[in-house]
């Protein structure tokens, strides 16, 4: 390889480790978002015409995701102490479209202890836009044996 | 340095990069593999002569590896619903060889929450393989006061 | 651009996102250390000057980070067995100095399951030194539905 094609080769590859390392950044901005109930701030990891599909309600567009941060469920827990936690995505990068398959464990305060309330399978639909990688569809599904949230799981390599 | 020497050192601090990033890959894609019941494909994580002691078990070899998965124990907890939840690893490079550890925390469906099973320490020993990284020996112990999971977390810098 | 700027250019993007994994491996290297009890190994983490506010205590310097892994409250879970979780960090990078907001799960072993005693919201700033990036501060506070919880998660991105 001439030097020229070294560096397009080290470019592409450094650009899809940014993209992972973005990723990673998109998703970890999510949880402190709505545990400190800014759903304005929550809702602009999503696209314009993004989705949440949160299987207890589902929305669409930036308004009516930031709008699910002020309704009565979510400001009941976050009056108690809530931690919306998210394990590390596994990521499947495909040009300016992307997947992320992870993990919600959503704890609530007790007073003496957290119990975990739900523990969800997560699947991101993803898309690089103008202002950098954005959520285009969120899918959860709680783990409770039903075969909907081991078929999202699935999707991480499927 | 001259030109050809700054190419070649990029190249060899991208690959640190990327040989970190593909092992969070890696190990995120257990647990979807885990808690969708897909024994072949947790399996396909491991190399042919891989083994992964779990401390209620252990298996040795992919097949041995897929088929705890049909195991009583296994198909139970997924039946009531479960999620095998793991942290991001403190990954050690070295050549073609890695180690990395972290947490499993396994979250079994109660009805109307879930409980914490086990939290353990999760010991990997990593090997590149001509298919990419793969898992060579998995080593798990509860952390219940006893000084085998103590001793496999101080493994993470020693 | 010329031969010269590509390199500086791609050196300048490849060291971000080496530091961001760099801050990634400090902070998976607290919780074995700390549950491990290796007072020693976990203060390495701070600079020669760094604190710990972790709202039940504070401490300042190296050698009292060490010490409180030997007091009564510490020994006391780790004796039970105890899992200090980390999510991935949120990381913002600012030249030699950076923020990470994270959540931390506290685990204790209860007998047969494991209690989740607190989630914290985790607030780290760090600096870079002639031996890496280092931990200069950390807060954490309980998410039990105070303020203060909140407007720490609140400076993930504000």
């Amino acid at each position: 390889m001439d030097i020229a094609e070294q560096l397009q080769l080290l470019t592409d590859r450094l650009r899809a480790v940014e993209d992972q390392l973005a990723i990673y950044q998109l998703l970890t901005r999510y949880s402190p978002a709505a545990d400190s109930g800014d759903g304005a701030s929550a809702a602009s990891l999503w696209s314009a015409d993004g989705s949440y599909d949160a299987q207890v309600g589902s929305w669409s567009g930036t308004a009516a995701i930031a709008g699910l941060f002020d309704e009565a469920l979510h400001q009941g827990i976050m009056a108690k102490g809530c931690g919306h936690i998210l394990t590390t995505p596994h990521v499947r990068l495909d040009g300016d479209r992307a997947t992320a398959t992870n993990y919600g464990l959503l704890c609530i305060n007790d007073g003496d202890n957290f119990r975990v309330w739900r523990v969800t399978a997560c699947h991101w639909d993803l898309v690089r836009t103008a202002t950098g990688w954005k959520v285009q569809h969120r899918v959860n599904r709680v783990l409770n044996g039903d075969e909907a949230a081991r078929a999202l799981l699935h999707r991480a390599w499927d």
